[in-house]
């Protein structure tokens, strides 16, 4: 049986495919909010229940302290390579609830458009990957390689537990290669391959000025406000154009190479387009392509921010402490430990005088992750794309963080392609997230087309590329700022 | 029957009185959330029955559109002053709940505090004055003035339908001068009279970026974030040093007189110690001192604060949107509708291009007050107060914000005295608000005495004063920046 016809069942099963994505969706697992505990467990059960039906040995959770990931593996290809399947189960809080057209757990179609907090990041593709494991295994017996799947629960807040799970069940995840169903497609007409991903850092910090809110008619005038003293620290964080202005941060940062500012302009992207769809306006690092900035450089956000009175009415109080979150998306080559080091002196350096700085970093970055061009994991997936649309790959990176990436070349040295198929308009993290229908019927067919293809690679190819990775990452390193 | 007798009958029922306050804060009056509107609704019909009760007549619900007010008056003394008794029965809410040792609604004593949202500011001192009337009606028959008693239900909200209920019913208000129970005392030890206090202007705003929050992956680094652009905006209010940058706005602010800073300086005062046992900093405008910062200088504070995630865990989104309530104490002399103005167009002028700047302003804005010397309520006050401690009162003026005392001033010509018997350190509008317990007998005893003084009053006295009151006010608001 070829791959041709397990394409030919997969795509004439697309409607029951679609509603084992809506059965999936229909599950609430926000991983950070433990309000949403008993969405994560179902959601483990989902998959659990899943992959023993299919037909996987070993299936188990994993335990890392934190929400476990799902594991499952098939072991039926002597000889051939082993491609660990990642994807996470994982999805993002909903909020705010009441900006959804529909409820964000009840999945609903509108103009070819599947809506449901988790559509696009990423269980529409996560269903698609398991949905081919799945196929070649019951209409062909077998796949045309060796197969583990990891499905991570704790991917939205940042993998905390990721490192012990690779570290207790290190001998479970060895595998040739990685193919993620996370890092989607940076285009719906032009095909195109992710070479890398931003790394992430993130930072809690919290200010306080007295011991408790007091009256601003009594003290109002005399004493400091800790919600002034949090302003003046974010606003030292940026220029006016949107730079960041840690000067030990940005040393830290790599100039990248004429090849990789090539790759980054090479997709047909209007960036001043891309900004007023959201209808947002450009800001940021000057010198640099908005899609340099997206994927090349580092940049800082506070994600949320919060002090004093905020409920209805009025409440005349001087706060006496405020609170922001921190994210700091990583660029090629930058040292996430020297960045959040970086981050942290400098807001000790900005806290005055008396005034209380407590800072919680959770320790859980990530490098930016890079895939060396002549890799076959990079090899295969062009040939795949090439022939599904007849027009040659662009080589892309993305401005997102996929931290499994970085951590399985570190821990496990293997390397990881990023093959999702979700597109860059879906409001993932935002309300009214969706998955277009029609990248379904696509993914189904690449990905059985793209293990078809690795099925046909010799072992020992990955590990030299992989090698030959690592060397160009140092090189990578080397800081010409 | 002396008013010697009415104080011997109030201190020998000083615990049923403490009782009867127990009863009133137990009610949770908080008129800035609607959640609270049953409790609004059950003080006023504790006060209306006890308003009857007492022999009170026209009694009723005074409707401006908002919270009513609670009226009843007593005509018995015809040719002697009228006296309009103020207070108000709306509190503070309690947030943040969980810093309350006991529970912000029950009651609690310990160690000489009565506990309770509301102890303090201001039904403490409001039943005092209620108590006061009752035990002259029911012990002598009458009063030695006129009385109307006027409860507002807005105070902690700034006052929103005051002007309409004022306009609505001003025949029923009319009064030759006003005792309130709010704006209280500046030390345990030493007798102060309170001459006058801040003004106080209020604004909310928003800033929004994008249509909505987005993936800090996919857009960090390339557009503006909500939360940035406000800390820049709050980050332009001060200096280093707290004092406010806004020019147009201390452009209308009157330098101080010599005798004006005289008089704040003259309250044995340890600055130093009062904004550190708040565990705080010191910090504002150069060149004044603490007690001249907190009356006679303006302050605006940032009340509350936020935008994007602000949830358990990360949510590694660029917010779209961000708030601020913000509130400005007016100094002597300074036009609230010129202030609020400046801050307005300060907002809009460091608003960057392409960013929503939105302000909601209530224009519930109300002047500072100013009390003249030689005013029959300070001179019998001054009497009151130095017979019953053997020491000449301390002329002060106050921090915080009595929105009344401007208001009747400007639409009935009626001044007022600010008589409450609260003390500095009592939490107000913070958790574990609390009244000291001593502060009761002191406060019956003084405000019998009080009412007994105005009754040798000559009626014409107030008005004569008033308006030497009113010439003393255009004096002060001749700039001399």
């Amino acid at each position: 049986m070829s791959v041709d016809s397990i394409v030919q069942d997969l795509l004439g099963r697309h409607d029951e495919i679609l509603e084992r994505l809506c059965e999936f969706l229909r599950i609430p697992s926000v991983s950070t909010d433990p309000a949403f505990a008993e969405g994560m467990r179902d959601a483990q059960q989902f998959l659990l229940s899943w992959l023993k039906s299919m037909g996987l040995s070993d299936v188990q959770l994993l335990d890392g302290g934190g929400h476990p990931a799902v594991y499952g593996a098939w072991h039926g290809a002597p000889g051939k390579p082993t491609v660990l399947i990642y994807g996470h189960y994982d999805v993002m809080p909903p909020d705010p609830v009441e900006a959804w057209l529909t409820p964000p757990f009840e999945p609903a179609i509108r103009d070819g458009r599947l809506y449901a907090r988790g559509a696009s990041d990423v269980k529409g593709s996560t269903v698609i990957a398991l949905e081919v494991v799945a196929a070649f295994l019951k209409k062909q017996g077998g796949c045309p390689v060796n197969i583990k799947i990891f499905l991570e629960g704790e991917e939205e807040t940042s993998s905390p537990s990721l490192r012990t799970i690779v570290d207790r069940f290190g001998t479970l995840l060895q595998a040739d290669a990685m193919i993620s169903a996370d890092g989607g497609r940076a285009s719906p007409v032009i095909p195109t391959i992710n070479m890398g991903s931003r790394g992430l850092v993130e930072l809690e910090f919290s200010l306080r000025t007295a011991d408790k809110d007091v009256h601003s008619g009594r003290y109002g005038g005399a004493i400091r406000n800790a919600t002034h003293e949090m302003a003046r620290i974010i606003a030292s964080l940026h220029d006016e154009h949107g730079a960041i202005t840690i000067p030990a941060l940005m040393a830290g940062v790599p100039q990248p190479s004429h090849e990789m500012r090539a790759q980054a302009n090479g997709l047909p992207f209007d960036g001043a387009r891309f900004i007023s769809e959201v209808g947002a306006q450009a800001h940021g690092e000057p010198g640099f392509s908005v899609r340099e900035q997206l994927t090349l450089r580092p940049s800082l956000d506070v994600n949320g921010i919060w002090g004093g009175y905020t409920g209805p009415g009025t409440k005349t109080i001087v706060p006496n402490s405020a609170y922001a979150k921190l994210s700091l998306r990583i660029a090629p080559g930058q040292d996430p430990r020297q960045a959040s080091e970086a981050i942290k002196a400098h807001l000790r350096a900005n806290c005055p005088p008396g005034v209380d700085l407590s800072i919680v970093d959770p320790e859980t970055g990530s490098s930016a992750f890079s895939l060396p061009t002549r890799h076959p994991l990079v090899v295969s997936a062009r040939k795949v794309l090439r022939e599904a649309t007849g027009q040659e790959p662009v080589l892309v990176r993305l401005g997102p963080t996929v931290p499994i990436t970085a951590i399985f070349r570190e821990m496990l040295g293997v390397e990881t392609l990023m093959f999702g198929f979700n597109l860059p308009d879906e409001d993932i993290h935002a309300p009214n997230e969706f998955f277009h229908i029609a990248s379904i019927a696509q993914g189904l067919s690449a990905w059985a087309r793209l293990l078809g293809e690795l099925g046909q690679c010799d072992r020992d190819s990955f590990r030299s590329a992989a090698n030959e990775a690592e060397e160009a990452s140092l090189a990578a390193q080397s800081l010409t700022a």
